[in-house]
């Protein structure tokens, strides 16, 4: 059986990976990016790349997963946030 | 001497707590949440709770310095987000 504090990180794992699909919806629909910050998508994805590398030197599956997941959507939050703020015209 | 993972750890947790610090103050100037998904900072704000509690049921102070950090900035925006979308007239 799991101990509670196990099933604890697993939820808020779930939970902070999750958040950000919602987000990436909003900003593929509305392509508003106005209230995004560039220093948070860009300071965010590259931190959750160093918590995917450390999920692969300590061959964590979970931190790996939900941590690739994670980068994903951000990086395409800050594809629109750079597009917008840089070549839009 | 800290190993080379325990480094990168400590560089990814600087980086996804500190990326909420700028992303805060551009909601805080600029009040503009129309791009900020509700969603999103809702479940991520519980998410962090849940990684604050794990911190404490493990008694790691780094994960509970983080998190506190980030739940109280992930709280600042989602305020503004509440008010904008529910009481703003």
């Amino acid at each position: 059986m799991m101990e509670t504090k196990e099933i604890v990180s697993y939820v808020a794992a779930t939970l902070t990976t999750v958040s950000f699909l919602p987000q990436a919806i909003l900003t593929i629909k509305t392509k508003d990016t106005d209230g995004l910050s560039l220093g948070m998508y860009s300071l965010f994805a590259l931190g959750v790349l160093f918590w995917l590398i450390y999920g692969i030197q300590i061959l964590d599956e979970a931190i790996i997963v939900a941590n690739a997941i994670t980068l994903l959507l951000a990086i395409i939050i800050l594809s629109y946030k750079i597009y917008n703020s840089f070549f839009k015209k």
